[in-house]
């Protein structure tokens, strides 16, 4: 990434990846990271070691199977850590690597700008709307 | 969000808004910001202002179609700033707005750190399929 950079972003130049550059591997990982249902995933992970069924209830709305797609591409990248507890009845635990740590902190620090501007996405839609008319959905 | 905060993620608490509940408009606006050419784009304008079709050079692979779209959210959602320019021929600046500069400076802290961990994912990748025998796609 070769953007200039904020106070969080030290630059890195040097890097030989680029999630700018549609083939580098790091843009597909970064979508894993910020996909609707991979973000909320890591950020519900940041509390601590959850199993599937608690994931589902934390990560309101999403299905069964996109949880599970979810956290196997997690878990590939080497976000996610799986353990299946030798158990009766048998139970998976799902935590952060200290690699999807590092990043999950990055991730919620980027969660909590987006909640904390929310006041003023909020008015700066109903401005736009106003001049645009008719309200874009979305 | 009540999760525990990292470093970069004081917890807010009291903040109205919450991206792990579904209704929340903040979910929204964080996959505006997230979304694979959200993300691309305001990266590329944290640098500066810059036309559409710069833009389109800069984030690599986007359709015509997808950055429009991509700059309308963002610019509803008060992110960026859409400016005709009384020039002939005509002439269009996008750039952040003070609230989008203060929301990307952490979405770049976050690609930074899904670059740098690059080296672990893409091994994490190969243990993983070494694994699991048939090679997950994505």
């Amino acid at each position: 990434m070769d953007t200039s950079a904020g106070p969080d972003a030290p630059g890195t130049p040097d890097l030989p990846y680029d999630v700018f550059a549609r083939a580098c591997p790091s843009r597909r990982t970064l979508e894993h990271v910020t996909g609707r249902w991979g973000a909320l995933t890591l950020g519900a992970l940041h509390e601590g070691s959850l199993r599937f069924n608690e994931l589902r209830r934390r990560v309101d709305g999403v299905s069964e199977k996109m949880l599970s797609q979810t956290l196997h591409a997690l878990e590939r990248d080497g976000l996610v850590h799986r353990e299946a507890q030798l158990v009766n009845p048998p139970r998976v635990d799902y935590r952060l690597t200290p690699l999807g740590r590092r990043i999950t902190d990055r991730l919620l620090a980027l969660m909590t700008s987006v909640e904390t501007g929310m006041d003023e996405v909020v008015a700066a839609r109903v401005r736009y709307d106003e001049r645009h008319g008719d309200p874009v959905r979305g």
